[in-house]
Parts: structure tokens; C-alpha cells; sequence
């Protein structure tokens, strides 16, 4: 396994202030890896509201499956995670082991078993043992306490190569409340020993119903935004919880996603989600390069989007960049098989702001050599326009290596 | 690039008899290579057929496009093939050139440039200069002899490491008549230096319409279930030429598919596709595994083709056979990706026959050890049975190594 920090992390874990109403407190179970935590717990106040948005995966995991289906009402008082065992297709027993781990979470938090959700990241098809929470929530629960994001990030990590987190202040009314937020991700997914997961929290006193709008307003151009390898994990989950302890201080209650009050949140909620996510691409399993997609001059937004997963998510492409080698004769292939309208007399392209194809050839100003310059950066734009429309999207990946398959292709053992 | 020969590579190439009213020869234009040939020109007797498939992409080839045009009349008399230059994306001055070499080759040739069909393979995006044939096709026509098919194989390779033939003999009414089939493929579908072609003849008197019947019900379960890397060409062709020249012999005309007198040539045409395309497949960059996919239960034939594709394109799979891991996780989330109804309690995986999953976990009797023993051999079998109807398909492909990034991602230059 690769154990080098990715070149394109961040210089270091940023400065993250407590969330009211938020306490966190991990610990080390030995579910998987030894000398490391691997057990997120945060225990929230009562009238916290949760919202998710999850896998699309038709066999999602146990604790997907559970989380779903607790969304409403959507009252949260503790989250529950654990990397290590995905209790991914673990059947009729991963279903059990995730009501028992609710209820032993429960017991200790003294709150219901409905209002625990859980995420569970890493091998699939191992057998799921909640007995293991048993040992460890008592002390969890004794000792959460606020702030404590760079553990909470630390404890979800699979093969990530650092621990993720964001956060930003808005102001709700006339009174600032706060956003933070924690990820994993590594190898956009994979099911043995990595899943995107994302948890963020606020104070900001927000209905379930609004906080869903939110949430899942916000993911579109976000994490769904963001692929590595195209493959999707049985248990993708991102969760959002509000405390709403900031109406204490004289936050607005709101009710309505659509309320112009919360117009600062969202773009500050968004930002998070926004950072999330990109760390989540610079940290893709082996990625040297940070790619991103611009797809200009659609039929629509949507039909954007669809041709510039069909590049993000192409090995030849992606291969092309981890080479350095601005060949865009892939990026048409990977524009033609998209399956939204092309027509190569209008297509133009461009590597990092240098047009190499123009309307329908290769352009005539093109310059191999800026191309080549421009490869070499750690962080590579692609940019299309199709000359058809104005839709226009954007879409984050990274490059394609060795180092990939090195990571998903040894032994399991 | 890789040089050496697949492991996965037949042990020769077949002996492959003349197909009456087909004469071959192949040329060094030095269009991209040195020291090697790199066009092949077909020549065939008046009166025969042509049938074509080509590539969904949406932006095609100068020469796809040309072809597609030709089908109708449907009459051939020569094929024009080479690599090295894939003339797509070369626009105007693109679709020039094919037209030019249209006609310089029915100028040799005496026939209309609308009964020459054109394939090329090779680099995307660079001027295809059709002067290169002029200088060749007189030669060219006066050398073309019958039977030269392991020439004509080797003229069309790109990153092929070994030459794709294939042959059958089958009973058209009480006469034998020839199929001889050649492809290439390799990356498929690599547009910088690959795409796959394939051109199959036969002397059987089969009219064009019951000609392209044939050839499109063929090839649904052969080159469109391979997959290499999920990537598609601009350019990827696959012709069938008819000579009528078995009439002669008392072979009946057929003007029909659904003729019962087709029954047996059908079986053998459909074989030699099969073989061709089961070579693609052994020869997919940096293959070192041949891997069958079978998906069983399904709610149709369709949902099968898309949850096999799904497995056969998920990077972690091929990664994990590449690795020789039984990680049946993985095929988990392929099956959950794919789109397609799945229950997770009623789903059982098998690799090389042992099942290592059955109804939604592991299977009891699952032993990790000889299932390693299978993932060492040379030929992989995944068969998934979704447990919710009687759909079946079946898909090849390769494993993903770091062979297939050292080809892909190196320098272009």
C-alpha cells in the first residue's frame, strides 16, 4: 500500500472552531488496522435535524440501508463510524450487527436507536461485529468533547493518504454561525478498503426538510462532480447535521430551503462541500495531477456534464495525463462516446488555456511544446467547448498511474 | 511501447485458405512507421456485397463516415486499409483525402470510387495525406494475389503485439464455401494508436441486405462483448465483403437472413467473429489475464449485457484480477453500479467455479486459498447469478496492469 501524503494535499489540516452543539470523540477499536483509531463518535444536542444523500449503488451496505430509512424524522443525536469493515453484503447478519450497534450507541447516549446513524467504511463481505463497539462506547461517550476535527478526520481514513476536512462562518440574520465538515475518499471508490464518506455540521438551526434541499442541492456540483475511477461503492453517504444552537444566540429558525436568509449560508455550506470534495480528487488513489473538466457549449447543463464525465472518467485520457502528453485525439474519442451530441466541425480544445483543436482539426496555432509545459503542472484544466449550446459544466478528477494499480491490484492479504 | 508478444496470443496464426474473388497485397507507404507495411488494399470480382457496423461515437472518422455513406448501393470492389494515421478529427482537409483516395484507388482498381471502402487506424488529429497512396495503389493492384492473409494482418496492426486471423468452412446449400476474417484491436479503443478493425470475406452469394443482417446479429455477441478498457475509437469498422463467387459453383443465392439454407454459414460466421474478437481481447494492452464475465438470473438479456459490461469496465475489478485477488467485493459494486435491478440477498458469485458468494454473504464454504490458486491462471471466470430471472450474457475482457498505463501514458513523441 502506498503510504506517502499525495502531492496534492493541502499544505496542512485546516484551523477548524467547535460547532456548538457538536461533540466528537474517537477511539481504537481494532476492527482492521492495528495502532490506529478506527471509531468516529459525535453526540449531538437534542433538535438536531440530519439530512443525507447516499450511494446509488443497487447493493448499497447495511448501514445505508439503515440510514435511509431513519431520515425521517430526521432527529440525530449520535453518528456513529468506522472504518475498516464496509458490513457490505454481509446479508441478513450486517443488518443485525448494524441495529445492534445503534442500540448499544443508544444505550450509552441515552438517546433512541433511530436517532444514531452510522457510515462503516472498508472490506466488503466481512462479518460485521458490533461487540466491538460494545468495549469501546462508554469511553466514547465520557470523553467527547468539541473541536476535535482532525482526530474525527483521522479515525475515518482507509487509504487516504491524509484526513480531510473544511470549514467556513456565515451569517444567519445577523448572527454568524459555523460550518464544518469532514471527508474520506482516496480511490473514488473502492469497495475493499475505501468509500467516500462526508459528514458536516453546523449550529445553524435548520428543519430536516430544508437542510435535505440543502444538501442535496449542494452534492450536484460537488462530490457527484468529483470521480476517480468511475466505480461507485456500496456505501457512499454524506450526512448533514444541524444542531441549531446558534438560536440561542438569535439565529433564525428556518424552515424553507428556499429562504432568502439563507442565501449566505448556502454559498458558505456549498464551499465546504466544494473543499470536501476537491480533497477528496487530490487524493485519489496514486494521483500525481489534479484534473479538471470544463465542458462549455452544450445543449444543457446535464448533457455537459455527462461529456465531461465521459472524459474525466476515461483511462486513455486519464492515462494521456499522468504522461503528461496533451493528446487531445483522446478527448475526442472520450467527447464521441459520451453519448450527448457532438459535432466535430465545432469542437475545440484546450489543455491549460492553450487551444489544440479547433472546429473540427487540430489547431493551426497549436504549439506542441507550451502544450508540454503546460502538462507538467500538478494541476491540469481540459477544457471543451462543443459550439452548440450554452450549458456548461465542470467536473474534478485526477490522473491515472502506476500507482493505482499497485494500490487496487495486490494481494488482498 | 511494448514489444513482446501477449501471453494470451494463439500459438500462430491459422492457416487461412483463398476466398475465390479475393486478391490482398500490402505496401510500405511509411504513412507512420518505418520498416513495416501499412497498407492493405482488398480487391473483389464484380457483384460482391458489402455489409458494415462502425463505431457509436459521435464523432466518426473521415472514413466511417465515407463507409456508412457506401452502404448502400452496397457494392464493393476494393478495401483500402491503413494504420498509422487514423484520419479523424482532420476535418475538411480530412474528408478530402478520403475522397481522394477513393479515387486514386478506383482509378487503379477500374471501378467507381463509391465501390472502394476506406478504413485507417492510427493517430487522430493529424493531416492524412492521400498523395502517400497514390504513390503505392498501382503496385498495389498488380501484386494483389489470393490468400496473402497473415500479410494483410500485419499491414493493419497498430499496438497489436501478434496478428488476428481467423477462418471456417460451412455448407451453403451442398457447397463449401470460405470465411476468412482479419481484425485488429489491441487498446481497444486507443484512438492515438489504435481502434479496432475488422474485415471478414467470404465467396457465399449473399445479398447485401440479408449480408448486413448477418453481420449485425453477429456481432452483438461478439465485438460488442469485448471490452478492453470501456473506451470507444472514432473509428472503429467492421466490414463483410460477399464474392457470389460459390455460385458458380451451384451455391444458391441467398437474399434472405432469415433463409434456412443460411442456418449452417451462419454458425461459422458468427464463429469466425467470435474468434476475432476473443483475440481483441487477448491482446488488450498490457493484457496478462483473459477474463470471461458471465452474468445468469438476470431480469433479461439486456439487464445481463449491462451488469457484465459493468464488471468488465470497473477498474477495480480488472485491477484485482490483475493482482490476482478473488475479490468479489468489487464485483459487488460493479453489480450495484450497473443501473440494473439487483438484490444483494439473492446474488452468488463464482471465480473459475468456486463460489465465494451466495445469497447476500460470503459463502460459508468459501475457502480463500483454492480460490487464489484459480486467480493465478492464465483465463479468469467471473459468473455473477443475480437470482431474479433467466436473463444470461457474456462479456471478455482483460485484466488493467501497469503494462496498460506504460502504453497509455508515455510520451506521445
Amino acid at each position: 500500500m502506498a503510504t506517502a501524503v499525495s502531492p496534492l494535499a493541502p499544505s496542512r489540516f485546516p484551523d477548524m472552531p467547535e460547532v456548538p452543539g457538536v461533540r466528537l470523540a474517537t477511539a481504537a477499536a481494532g476492527i482492521r488496522y492495528p495502532g490506529r483509531t478506527d471509531v468516529l463518535l459525535a453526540l449531538f444536542e437534542r433538535g438536531t435535524t440530519v439530512a443525507g444523500v447516499f450511494t446509488r449503488s443497487k447493493c448499497p451496505s447495511a448501514p445505508v440501508d439503515w440510514c435511509r430509512a431513519k431520515l425521517e424524522p430526521g432527529r440525530a443525536r449520535a453518528l456513529v463510524v468506522n472504518s475498516g469493515n464496509a458490513n457490505a453484503f454481509t446479508g441478513k447478519a450486517g443488518r443485525a450487527a448494524t441495529k445492534l450497534t445503534a442500540e448499544i450507541t443508544a444505550g450509552a447516549a441515552d438517546c433512541r436507536p433511530r436517532e444514531v446513524f452510522l457510515a462503516s467504511t472498508g472490506e466488503i463481505g466481512e462479518p460485521h461485529e458490533a461487540s466491538r463497539f460494545d468495549k469501546v462506547m462508554d469511553k466514547l461517550v465520557q470523553a467527547a468533547a468539541p473541536g476535535q476535527w482532525e482526530a474525527a478526520a483521522k479515525a475515518i481514513m482507509t487509504t487516504d493518504t491524509f484526513p480531510k476536512g473544511a470549514t467556513a462562518v456565515a451569517r444567519l440574520g445577523k448572527v454568524p454561525v459555523t460550518i464544518c465538515g469532514i471527508a474520506k475518499g482516496a480511490g473514488m471508490i473502492a469497495p475493499d478498503m475505501g468509500t467516500m464518506l462526508s459528514f458536516v455540521f453546523t449550529d445553524a438551526p435548520i428543519a430536516r426538510s430544508a437542510l435535505q434541499n440543502l444538501l442535496a442541492r449542494g452534492v450536484d456540483d460537488t462530490f457527484n462532480a468529483v470521480t476517480i475511477d468511475g466505480d461507485t461503492s456500496t456505501s457512499d453517504t454524506l450526512l448533514a447535521f444541524a444542531t441549531g444552537a446558534a438560536a440561542a444566540r438569535g439565529a433564525p429558525k428556518i424552515t424553507r430551503a428556499s429562504d432568502p436568509k439563507l442565501a449566505a449560508f448556502r454559498k458558505a455550506f456549498d464551499a465546504v462541500l466544494a473543499s470536501l470534495s476537491e480533497q477528496v480528487a487530490r487524493d485519489g488513489e496514486g494521483a500525481r495531477k489534479l484534473v479538471e473538466v470544463i465542458v462549455e457549449g452544450a445543449a444543457s447543463k446535464r448533457a455537459a456534464r455527462r461529456v465531461a464525465l465521459s472524459i474525466a472518467n476515461s483511462p486513455l485520457v486519464k492515462t494521456a495525463v499522468a504522461g503528461e502528453d496533451a493528446n487531445w485525439g483522446r478527448v475526442v474519442m472520450a467527447v464521441g462516446k459520451a453519448g450527448e451530441r457532438a459535432d466535430r466541425d465545432k469542437l475545440s480544445i484546450w489543455f491549460g488555456g492553450i487551444r489544440v483543436a479547433h472546429k473540427g482539426a487540430r489547431d493551426p496555432h497549436y504549439d506542441e511544446a507550451a502544450a508540454s509545459q503546460v502538462m507538467k503542472r500538478p494541476e491540469i484544466q481540459i477544457r471543451v467547448n462543443l459550439g452548440l449550446g450554452k450549458g456548461r459544466d465542470r467536473v474534478l478528477t485526477c490522473d491515472l498511474t502506476k500507482e493505482y494499480i499497485a494500490i487496487n491490484g495486490d494481494y488482498r492479504s
